[in-house]
Order: structure tokens, then sequence, then C-alpha cells
């Protein structure tokens, strides 16, 4: 993500970059607040876990733009949701990476890389806690930087986001 | 979604719509080619496995981009992936909404509905076929509406996209 326009044996640009990227125009609706800098990250999300029980890291807290406090009406601490999140500053071009930890060059839509066309994170996580009056939300953990915009907060629903028994 | 700009009761807009759309920028990567039209579209996930199943509808395929073709590398059938797609034409303004089936007005950010800040819809669905070369995708299910854009494709992890045992 921090590699600018490196490229490593067995990777693929895409011919002319991205693009267009106006296809759909996205608004940040908040921000993230998380005790990871750039340099000091965990590498995933159960990684960031186990720093935050270990380390004894303040939970992180999404500041939400006060505009969309309303929009947390009815959901509940303990709840699990998918949050949606702008990776910024991550490049777009790259269609096969080989990242360090994997085995040889994978394609971008067979790898969780923040590297991809629309730089989008997902992360399922807890609410542990909510204050409307001060949109904010305190949440378990979450492997992203401090700072990073939010897209959307969904309830996790099992028969949307789990695979299903049999396809 | 197709309700226009009607309000129901206890149903909250933004002041002054929905602001900026331009903190960035998106690239539709594909379609997802699906048997459901406005007006006959099931209402969701499951509801749309049920039909395929009982209606012997074709499963949906996803026609990707041909500059994005090489980004399936590595990705297997029968493997989990979460989809991320643009709900075009979805209102953006509700904070709070009253959806027919539910008891009563819940936040935006309560609710899987396409009315959203960013009308982003996440799926988690089985890969049940795959064409490199032809930059195609079939997957078992899925409840969007034909020619729906797509935004992204990600491996389902079970560390990442179900909720921790322990908060």
């Amino acid at each position: 993500m921090t590699r600018a326009n490196e490229v490593r044996d067995g990777e693929v640009l895409l011919p002319h970059g991205i693009g267009a990227t106006d296809d759909a125009g996205l608004v940040f609706v908040g921000r993230i607040r998380t005790p990871w800098a750039r340099g000091d990250c965990p590498r995933n999300l159960r990684a960031a876990r186990e720093r935050i029980a270990a380390e004894g890291h303040p939970r992180p807290r999404i500041e939400l733009d006060p505009r969309f406090a309303l929009a947390l009406t009815a959901l509940q601490p303990g709840q699990p949701v998918m949050l949606l999140y702008w990776l910024d500053g991550a490049r777009r071009d790259l269609v096969v990476q080989a990242p360090a930890h994997a085995d040889g060059p994978r394609g971008t839509f067979a790898l969780r890389s923040p590297v991809r066309p629309n730089p989008i994170g997902a992360a399922t996580v807890i609410v542990t806690a909510l204050d409307l009056a001060a949109a904010t939300l305190e949440i378990d953990a979450i492997d992203c930087f401090d700072d990073t915009p939010l897209l959307d907060i969904k309830p996790w629903l099992e028969t949307v986001d789990m695979p299903p028994a049999r396809a």
C-alpha cells in the first residue's frame, strides 16, 4: 500500500491506469479513530483484536458526521456490524499482486489487500458502546489506520453475510 | 427504493440532501446479470436462493470489464466471496426509515435497505464456475436487479467476516 509505483515479479498493472473513477461518487459519513499509524498497524483484524487486548489500547471509536447521528437509531451495543471504509491512499492499478506473505502472484479479487480498483475495506466488528447525542460508536477492534474515512455501517446478518450451508 | 421523494411517518431526511458525493470516486469493474427486474425481485438473498432453486432460473453471472479478468487469478470454484455492488438509483438522503416490514422507524445504519448515504450492497455468495478468458464468473445466487454495477470481489474470510466468538 505504501509501495508507490513499484512493481514486483509477477505483478500485472492495468494497461492505462484505473480509468474513470467517476462512475459513482462517495460521501464520507465519519472517521474511524484507531491506535494504528502507518508503519505500526496490525496485519489483520485478528491481530488487531490481540494487540488491543494485550497492549491495553483504548477501543477504536467511530466519529460520525453529526448529520448522520440519527442513522444509528435502533443499533444495539453487543450487535455485530459490517463496516465499509475507504482505504485512502491505496494504489488502485494492480490486477495481479505478489504480497510478501503469499506463495506467489494472485489476482486482486483473490486477495484482501487494500490495493484494489475500488479500495473499500470491509470488516465485521462488535458495537461495544454507542452515543447517539455525540454521534459516536465504540467497536471491539479494527485494523485500519487512524482517521480512515467511513462509508457505511450495516447490521451483520447470518443469511446474507455467511456462506450458505450448501451452494 | 422506488419511492422517489415520498416520506413516511417517522422518517428523517438529511436537512440539505446528501452533500458532497465527490469525497472519493468509484469505477465499475463489471455488471451482475440476474433474472430479477424491478417489481419482480426477491426480498433478500435467502429468498433469491429459494427462487433460483424452485423456479429453475439460470445461475446469476458476473460479466467483468475485460481489463480486470486477470484479477480473478487463483479464485476457486466452490469458494465463498463477498461481492460489493452499487445500488444504482437508490435514494441516499434518508437517515431514519420506516420500511414496510419493520415494526417502526429505524436508523439507516440499523437496516440493510438499499437506501443509504453510500448505496453499496454486500452479499456473501459461492463461486460456482469461473472463466478467466471470458472474464466471467457464475455465482450461486444474488438478489439484485439485472445489470447492477459491480465494485469488488473479496475472498470471504472467517476471521474478518464473522463476528468474533467473544467481543
